[in-house]
């Protein structure tokens, strides 16, 4: 018999929690489908007030959503200062959004003036802003249950371009999707909005993100999880008769070159920044650093003894669920069996099931550069310590890393300019380049690119984080000689909104 | 045995023209990818005023590029005023996009400065901008053999960018590929550019094509041609183990809705308008209007008439080449073969191949809703006039439409304005969206967006004529605490180049 409901666990305890939340049959999915292409017939048109409004109006029946904090912690495992951070950080990005779309300037607003007397030919008025590309299919993240689930970073941008999301709930947190979307549809009601503009749906396996992903109404689909699922979906999407993009977060071992003299002078202090770092948040990172690379010089077994004595001081915490458990323990392991792999620290305490025991494990280069496995992320509080014999080596280290979503260079200000050839390479595989800091910690900023090239995301393009992810749903579109009234609020010839917008090639801001 | 050049024809006469282009063997390709790759290490780093004299320096080579103009027309059959027209056109496009990349804007510098003091963390200083991608392929159009192929918009928007660009000749003009992929590699000499920055290479079938779009070191494939020529690059890239963007501008019927005040109003003068934007250089542009929907009244006999006798005024033209011919008659007696498809004017005099002979067929629109084939391109002179019953059936064919370039709505003031509903169906289904004019003559400036929802192109959120197209090439990359010496000048803190860049979310114009 097939299963009917999802049901929530608690990692801790592997106990189900209250709650059966019903798989949706194919009837319902197609449902939510027309009707969030309904929804968008309507909402597309409206006024980023109004939907600056709407995102402002989610944020607060969050903040205001009983039992939710308790929920989270049940569910996930985490602490609960961890949980009320993230979700004040889920309740600011919704309004960082909402502050993008009342201010309006995102559309990128494009005006050439037409010019009658133009030979040989007159030129026409043409103007051009991004239009919102229709309903959006979210699968949401595991490791963050508020901020890259329901309400977080893809909902966000996408409600906020003026799509409709539809969200796959993620089976490990149903408790806590069902609360933060009753928050989504109440503000919805609140505010007015078309019925359809939000929807969840729950399922077991494929089936259900396999329709979601291949439904003719879906224009584009985001996803933050494994390099496998994310590629699964991407090839899936492929598979349409109409392409769609398909902007899905995937793995990342995001290394960090630590240069000798840095080292030297500070091997202690660097080696408890790494063991933050790796273990922030039980390692469940998607910038977690899982390889350092270091030039192999008398300062190392130091470095090792150091690390090591950082690490020994983190006790193994609670992992988001039994599935990521596994796989970290099997992951970690795998990557110790390598050949020349040398277990460097694990933790040997009582550390049970789902108590993810910290690791770190170092290798000689020549060995790495042998082995692809050893590139591969393991999801948890574990790294890789690659001991390159020169500087030569390093490079090579570097130019053999596949697409990353960041890379760090920690070293002094003069050895830093000196290598410029590691931070050329470096570049071509990454969407942020680190100095002096962990990639841990991602800023919800402007500036902030989280992307990078091939596997880290499928198109390294685009963010997922920042205000810039709003333009992952979105398309420019042309009006040419359209009569005023007809042409939306941001092309007018009056600019009634006051944005900035490039007129005859000139930005009037 | 297997051929081993490519000789161009002349489609006016059927025979062969001087020149054996030698088809590019597995291994040249396999080298050329390699020196782009190369060439890529050094020349995504130029400054923008180097980059731009080298797109400048294309130009004038072109300009002084013997017998240019001369084999154009041999191999394409077009007139002298169109080539040297559509020169003109293509070194504008070359130096618009000089002047955008020495302006230096483009690259969407970002900045968010660094607080230290920030609660409950510092916060680091990152700085994003646009960094190129890679080197590009570009597949040619036979339509426009110079601003469309060689040094058409794709190569100048890569080459703008910061990517070298590989170009795979376009088997009916190898002459005129060959005569401007010269012109390119001085230019690149006198400029001091890289060895492999730009190259050649010529196939026969597909082989060719495959390896380029499959090579490891293609980044980005850039098209224009057919829907199944696109498509069949589309899903090859799709097998690729690293995804890469595809940008195909592929087929549009471009469809023209004509409201019946504007009609009645000047019904000869419209039917004249049209006639002549439908065989407009043959009809041989991918901004065709193909169909006309108009509301089936009293006015419609007369506005049919019209149209005939415009048409009557136009003589059959060379076609590009004898497969472009070939496939024009047998689609256009396909469209007049279909079930209530009558056929109102088709050339009867003695237009011999490859002549294009100029038609119109009408259908009423419950028919045309019935057949999805007559909504397929036509390349060539030909337009289906669609007669519509009432308000309702034009809006059921507006929204029948498949993604496309351009739409346009012909009417007066006041109508226009009463029809919100068919200009909400069209702006969902266009890039760009006209009225009262046609959609031949794609202006290339800062507004333009050419690449509509597929079917038309197969990523609608890019264009591939203006100066946005450069977007395509492109991703961003973000620095995080970098030192100043290193950041890009785009990026450094005193703003060395003077662009407009976003700090703390303001834009500094």
């Amino acid at each position: 018999m097939s299963v009917k409901y999802i049901v929530g666990t608690n990692p801790k305890t592997g106990e189900s929690l209250v709650g059966e939340f019903p798989i949706s049959g194919k009837e319902e999915v197609n449902t939510i489908m027309k009707d969030a292409w309904k929804a968008w017939q309507e909402y597309r048109d409206f006024s980023g007030k109004k939907k600056g409004q709407f995102l402002r109006t989610i944020a607060e029946e969050i903040e205001q959503a009983e039992g939710l904090v308790e929920r989270v912690m049940e569910e996930s495992g985490l602490p609960e200062g961890r949980v009320r951070g993230e979700r004040g950080r889920t309740c600011n990005q919704l309004r960082l959004f909402a502050s993008l779309v009342e201010e309006g300037s995102w559309v990128e607003a494009t005006i050439d003036k037409a010019q009658q007397d133009r030979q040989p030919i007159p030129k026409a008025d043409i103007r051009k802003m991004l239009y919102p590309t229709g309903p959006v299919v979210v699968f949401t993240a595991s490791n963050f249950p508020l901020a890259f689930s329901t309400a977080g970073g893809d909902t966000a941008s996408a409600l906020a371009s003026g799509n409709p999301v539809v969200v796959k709930a993620h089976e490990s947190h149903p408790g806590t999707n069902d609360i933060v979307s009753k928050a989504i549809l109440r503000a919805a009601e609140k505010i007015g909005m078309p019925e359809g503009v939000f929807a969840t749906v729950y399922g077991q396996g494929y089936e259900t993100g396999q329709q979601l992903v291949l439904h003719p109404l879906t224009k584009a689909v985001a996803f933050t999880g494994s390099l496998r699922g994310g590629k699964a979906l991407y090839d899936l999407a492929g598979k349409r008769a109409e392409p769609i993009p398909v902007f899905a977060e995937m793995g990342s071992v995001n290394p960090i070159f630590i240069l000798p003299n840095k080292l030297k002078a500070n091997s202690d202090g660097l080696a408890t920044q790494m063991a933050q770092s790796v273990n922030l948040g039980v390692g469940q990172f998607c910038t977690n650093p899982g390889i350092l690379v270091v030039l192999d010089n008398e300062d190392i077994p130091g470095f090792t003894s150091s690390l090591k004595e950082a690490f020994s001081q983190i006790s193994p915490s609670c992992m988001l669920n039994a599935g990521i458990f596994d796989n970290f323990e099997k992951k970690k392991k795998h990557i110790l069996d390598q050949e020349g792999v040398q277990s460097e620290y694990e933790f040997n305490g009582n550390g049970s099931a789902p108590n993810g025991r910290p690791a770190v494990g170092s290798v000689l280069a020549d060995q790495f550069l042998k082995n692809g496995d050893l590139q591969e992320e393991v999801f948890g509080p574990f790294t890789l310590l690659v001991k390159c014999k020169n500087q030569e080596e390093l490079l090579k280290v570097a130019r053999q890393f596949e697409g990353q979503l960041t890379a760090t260079i920690m070293g002094q200000d003069d050895e830093v300019l000196a290598h410029k050839e590691l931070f050329n390479i470096l570049r071509e595989k990454v969407g942020r380049l680190i100095f002096n800091g962990v990639p841990t910690g991602v800023e919800v900023c402007h500036s902030m690119q989280h992307g990078g090239p091939f596997p880290a995301t499928t198109d390294g393009r685009f963010t997922s984080v920042g205000t810039a992810a709003i333009k992952r749903f979105a398309r420019p579109l042309a009006y040419q000689n359209c009569p005023d009234a007809l042409l939306p609020d941001e092309l007018k010839e009056a600019n009634p909104l006051g944005i900035s917008r490039v007129v005859d090639g000139k930005l009037e801001a």
